[in-house]
């Protein structure tokens, strides 16, 4: 765990990784771009300014327990494997009714009572991931969390995506849109 | 629990609290200064600059669980009670092995083996508290706790610090300045 990380996720013209679809899940979309380009710390931004700039920090873990990072880190990916030409961006927002929650309550749903976490596991080693944290940033939305898989894992990836959003945790999200991208 | 409230603490020459000691209880200190403004939101920033600005925002609660937020709220003042004219700003860092723990053992840490809501809560009514997450804005604290209290509640107050200064969950405080205020 090393210092928190600012990423922006800059939405545009210009980019590393194009756009293949953009859908809002809930709640307001973004507006259409074609490109994204992942900016890191005191990288410079790209030369367009983007349509559309969003911000998150890599941050020390809010739910995950002792036993769970361990499995978590026996398998889990880096980003940037060269085989891993598929990402997905899927920024969330979840309720004020979450946020009023207090961290045993959070806790239990998310994880006794939505599994997230093993439901992840599920798509390990096959998907890489990094989330960031956007909500104490004044954000529009609380989390980005970023993914990376190659082509043949994409099935893998959607039943993930298709499990964690029939949890009750789920039911607390009241924006999402899930960008898909290709590099 | 509303939106994160970002507010930022000026030391300068001018400002609502005038500064009666500042110390640096652990690593560097802060530049002296006379006097803290405390801006809130989009207040608009105090006319002189300031000779430092620290930023933090409120956020949801990180440990404090059901049982312990209901005796909480049921002692708690609000900040800006008239007869609270003291105030001390404790900004604070921990240490990278803190953040390093995983949040079942740093809950541990915080409460079970430290008792800091329980060391909090001997303290109430008297003193009015409000906490500000600084370390996802890449700030140099990781918190900013502004404590509002009455002169005759001050030794009350200071047996609170010394409390927490003397548990587990302190040996990862890295960084701490305490600055003590009048109004």
């Amino acid at each position: 765990m090393s210092a928190p990380l600012l990423v922006r996720f800059v939405g545009g013209s210009a980019g590393r990784w194009r756009v293949e679809r953009m859908q809002a899940v809930a709640g307001d979309p973004l507006p259409s771009v074609t490109h994204v380009a992942v900016v890191e710390g005191a990288e410079p931004a790209p030369p367009s300014e983007g349509v559309w700039s969003l911000r998150g920090v890599t941050s020390h873990e809010r739910y995950t327990e002792r036993s769970e990072r361990e499995r978590l880190v026996a398998v889990q990916p880096a980003l940037g494997r060269p085989e891993a030409t598929r990402a997905a961006l899927i920024p969330i927002r979840k309720s004020a009714s979450w946020w009023e929650l207090t961290q045993d309550e959070r806790r239990a749903i998310f994880e006794e009572r939505s599994q997230h976490i093993a439901k992840g596991m599920g798509a390990l080693p096959a998907v890489a991931r990094r989330l960031h944290h956007a909500r104490d940033l004044g954000e529009p939305f609380d989390f980005l969390t970023w993914f990376e898989y190659a082509p043949a894992d994409e099935a893998a990836f959607d039943d993930l995506v298709a499990a964690l959003r029939s949890t009750e945790e789920w039911s607390y999200v009241e924006r999402e849109i899930d960008i898909r991208l290709t590099r």
